[in-house]
């Protein structure tokens, strides 16, 4: 997975949003740990609340604007379970934006002790109505630039 | 919900329709069986495989006629626990069926030794592709008829 | 499904207790709307969050006195769909207690105009370690039966 | 993620194990095809299927030598998107086998044409039953080197 979100221009830090959310019972297994494709699922909630915090919605982006960002490569790092009822901690970041690609970063954490339970990261083609690829709309680029540091 | 389905001119039984599946380690919770969530997802496997045994899929009467059978009503009466990587036998058969309702039984076995885990239902609006109310189509309701024990 | 929480000595209505959650994109299916088991899985943040708001936590119910509440029967009424990335409010009370049985119900609805999404139930038997029926403790009782009205 | 397999004594190539599926209504999104951490889901029929191909179950892995292979790394690319109602191959090899490692690699393919959908690998620990790092059992260890391509 590349990892080449570190460009020359790059003078200012990725920003960090944040969210939480509650370990449900569905989502644990019988080794009396959290499932681990629902760290997947979650990394869809820590990204979509991102955007919230940039001022729009995914909702909005697809229903509206016809884009639609499908995930191209996903990749999570397990390092402690997560276990039923936890509060957890997502922290969303963007690796890299480019015209027609978002690269996404994330970090798990049990938000009581801010014990690390993994780290991950998606890659996001840009699709529009018809599932071809296409370029970020105007109307979401600048923000997502500026939420991966860059102006 | 109505079990109204052994009407005066049923002269034959419902037919079962069976089909069978492997519980999956991501369909257990802590507790160490299966979560009770999934058996209502089981119950749409049992369904769908009815429709193919039918002779026509779920997924062009959806695609091709417009079709959906939208879910108005679901029960299911937990017996025994279903475990991780059993073998499950799902029953399926037609409880009612009108012009724009479909009302399916269902029953889950242990496939081993036949031990009933659950039995269920679900009643089923026809829509057409605007999520309208409609009538099942002259392609599917004889198809339907018959599997409920009706000419 | 009895219904019959109404009896004479109940003097006092249940109470109804409240959490919201946002619809996930991982719950929607290719209908647009929510796929319909969600909303079992939604009943089961319903009844943790009601548990809470009575002053414990089902994790310590299961994990400290080893009483688990086994989904004996389940049941939603689907009346309009949910939608992606909005914000529901569930709202639970207790329908019944008794000494080895628990009995939820369970409103799901869009939280922005109040629009019923769907209702439901559950009937619980109360287990022990050993997955053997039980009493509920007396540790819990009281609040239980407090919350579905009575003294 | 580490690619070493390919070691000098290797002198035979790893074997491919292959199950099917198919696409469950479930496991759609609003996009009007599969949501991709059901791949991950997926993964684990592919893995659990090969182990049963190799004589033993990872049912009794857990159960019987209180040996988990718990997650610590996994990572799907997605090729082209898997739709509803699909048959589904699902191929898994070993890509490593180590004393407390097991390493497997994973294809997913539209069974009718054959068109590669998915491609990911996944890195478990070997854990005991108190979830300790721990070897991996003389009962299973020679099935998964073979597998492997490795005497």
């Amino acid at each position: 997975m590349s990892t080449d979100s570190q460009s020359l221009h790059t003078v200012t830090q990725p920003q960090v949003y944040e969210t939480k959310l509650r370990v449900r019972y569905a989502e644990t297994d019988q080794m009396g740990v959290v499932y681990h494709s629902n760290f997947i699922v979650w990394f869809e909630v820590g990204r979509v609340e991102m955007m919230r915090q940039l001022g729009f919605t995914y909702n909005e982006m697809e229903q509206q604007e016809g884009q639609h960002l499908a995930v191209a490569d996903v990749r999570c790092r397990y390092k402690a379970p997560a276990r039923y009822d936890e509060l957890l901690l997502i922290r969303t970041h963007l690796m890299n934006v480019r015209d027609s690609l978002v690269h996404f970063g994330y970090e798990i954490l049990r938000d009581e002790d801010g014990t690390l339970l993994a780290e991950g990261e998606s890659v996001h083609l840009v699709l529009d109505r018809d599932f071809k690829r296409t370029r970020l709309s105007p109307r979401y680029l600048p923000a997502f630039l500026k939420a991966a540091g860059r102006r």
